[in-house]
């Protein structure tokens, strides 16, 4: 097992202390070579052949493999391919297919909100009265009542990291009848998983924030062994059917986990992505989830005692937290401008919330007191307060 | 204007006569570098602030204006982003929409199978007796009768090259009161288009082939101006959304195309994309198309000069077809993968055709009379006549 963290696998810029792996993952040292051997080597020198010669065809499962070792999934059980939103898409389709019967989508108002809107544009297409629910997150466990067809929820929450128990609430929905969709789009790579043995039918989740995929990497979807063959799926495309080069008139879903490909996999992205990966065969993911609590407590016990204006907006214990940790205050997002101009980036959400991720992969001790000590400085001298922190303009 | 073909601004490989760019395009010499740059400069170097510093959230529609006067559509009216299959279940959703209280989908039975199978599982998933029609391409025309809520055609056949007229399908279509879809897969940078004036409600195509994205590049979608507000998409991703990063807890679709987002784009495959899609900037589509136009009637003319076994299985007249030929042949598989074996490289489709793209960008009369050559020898003496070419298994 890999002893972390392993920072000589990542290509960090000098001067830097990245706090935001949970946004987007750092590159790692061997993706550079890899992706230009995708590009020149199996594109411009295989052509059309690399379908075949270079595995691009079946990458999107045994790519995927990879992440199923993370999420606790056995093998041939993941797919990857999309985005989070289509395979959100895809994952309740399947689950409003499998409960005809009832109408509730029960989720709640801590959900990233493109599962929540994606919710609603399926039930604005489907135009039968799905209902979604949004219960504050700590109310969910007792929404679960007889009429939800399936809760759906991301498991750690992308503003305060607060994390949702797995097994409870999915023994909570399976006992009220309905399916559980798990999104792990802040749990992959984050916190140990047991996805199957939690009994959940469907999980997604992406590939670039801990998971270190790079921009723009596939989504995964994991579906129950047991089920994948009972569903017909919603986005039918040619490279789920069971003979997509018969070029058949009609639709014939592939077996198993198959069928929930869509289009034509992102060949360059994978490459990035299946080396990025690499990474993870000899992470001990208790380990890893050690050291991410060592680090958060660390920031918190920092950060209260040396910079009392910031209230902490994550779960104080932190075996109800993911790999991240929020505080609140008023002059947040200039503070955050003031922070990664000197080199600690975090990023910060609406209305007044700095997020700082904790990646064992690659951050120690070390540079989370430093990221405190500058953050104390910044607070103390209030640099923050110059029309260049408060007034910027980012899009994410 | 640039002078075709422009084969120094490919890569391709010794001894190699490429006769499927219309399968995948070759790879485009500038594209290795501005890949890297993207994964170690933008990635690597500016982490998560690449999204603003590196333009990585516009692209999707920067880059699609690139695509947009190659359809012959107004900018800011395409968009990139996932594939072709699911652009396909967004603009049929839309069009749904908009005629709903008629039931009908046409199409024709030489659409690519993507098409029909998304048609397929949209028909089951929305469950109110939907019903798809798939005459023979000749017969369309005459098919579009006062029950169809939506033509969807492909312009140019995937087997045979065969091509629709855009504007006389377009025109009956709507003459009957139907939206009109066109897939483009198989036109854009094969043939001039007028997205525009077709008049056509949607458009949508992908960028591998004739476009030269590479493996696993991004779909587009075009959206006729006067429609995109008045659509509330289906797949009703964050990135859709007026003001994504405003987390707001109800989907608000953005102001026009910018609504036929989804999800995270594929920020490196979009670099491979818009360098490859720069060589496109100085092309005249009419210089194309008679080049095309040139190869493909030498192609004809020589391969049934030399090979009458063979049989054409496209149009004969060039204004019916796209920038692709076949011919059938009973033992077209083995023939060619023995012309594959030779470095001739087409394509096969089943049953019996095979298949030959004419990319005027890197393709010449020269390569036409050596890539026969090679056939005529293969035929004459019978090497395909082999087990290493009769009994190879290829995915595609």
């Amino acid at each position: 097992m890999t002893r972390l963290p392993v920072k000589d696998r990542f290509d960090l810029p000098d001067g830097i202390i990245y706090l935001d792996g949970n946004s987007l993952g750092p590159l790692p040292c061997s993706v550079p070579a890899r992706v230009a051997s995708a590009v020149t080597k199996e594109w411009g020198g295989h052509l059309i052949k690399g379908w075949n010669v270079d595995g691009w065809m079946a990458q999107p499962v045994t790519v995927a493999d990879r992440i199923a070792r993370i999420i606790g999934a056995p093998p041939k059980s993941t797919v990857l391919g999309d985005t989070l939103s289509i395979k959100v898409h895809q994952a309740l389709s399947a689950a409003l297919q499998m409960r005809a019967d009832r109408k509730v989508i029960l989720s709640d108002n801590g959900n990233f909100p493109t599962d929540l809107y994606m919710a609603q544009g399926l039930i604005r297409q489907l135009d039968v009265g799905h209902e979604l629910r949004t219960p504050n997150p700590e109310d969910v466990a007792d929404a679960i009542t007889s009429d939800v067809a399936v809760v759906m929820l991301t498991q750690v929450d992308y503003r305060t990291g607060r994390m949702h128990d797995m097994a409870d609430i999915t023994a909570r929905a399976h006992a009220a009848g309905a399916v559980m969709i798990w999104d792990l789009a802040h749990s992959a790579g984050a916190v140990p998983l047991d996805i199957a043995g939690s009994n959940a039918e469907f999980a997604v989740g992406c590939t670039y924030k801990y998971l270190n995929g790079g921009p723009g990497a596939p989504a995964f979807i994991y579906v129950r062994p047991d089920l994948a063959d009972h569903i017909s799926p919603a986005l039918s495309g040619w490279l789920g059917h069971d003979a997509p080069f018969a070029f058949e008139p009609d639709y014939r879903p592939a077996i198993g986990i198959e069928r929930f490909r869509v289009g034509t996999p992102s060949v360059i992205q994978i490459a990035a992505l299946d080396e990025a990966l690499a990474i993870w065969d000899d992470v001990d993911l208790k380990a890893l989830r050690g050291a991410s609590i060592q680090l958060s407590e660390l920031f918190i016990s920092e950060v209260e005692a040396r910079c009392p204006e910031l209230t902490l907006a994550s779960p104080r214990n932190p075996e109800h937290r993911g790999s991240q940790v929020s505080f609140s205050y008023k002059h947040g997002y200039a503070v955050m401008q003031a922070l990664i101009a000197q080199g600690v980036i975090g990023d910060y959400r609406h209305p007044d919330m700095m997020r700082f991720g904790f990646t064992p992969l690659f951050l120690d001790s070390d540079d989370i007191r430093q990221a405190v000590d500058i953050l104390q400085e910044i607070i103390a001298d209030r640099s923050w307060d110059d029309p260049k922190f408060t007034t910027v303009k980012r899009v994410t």
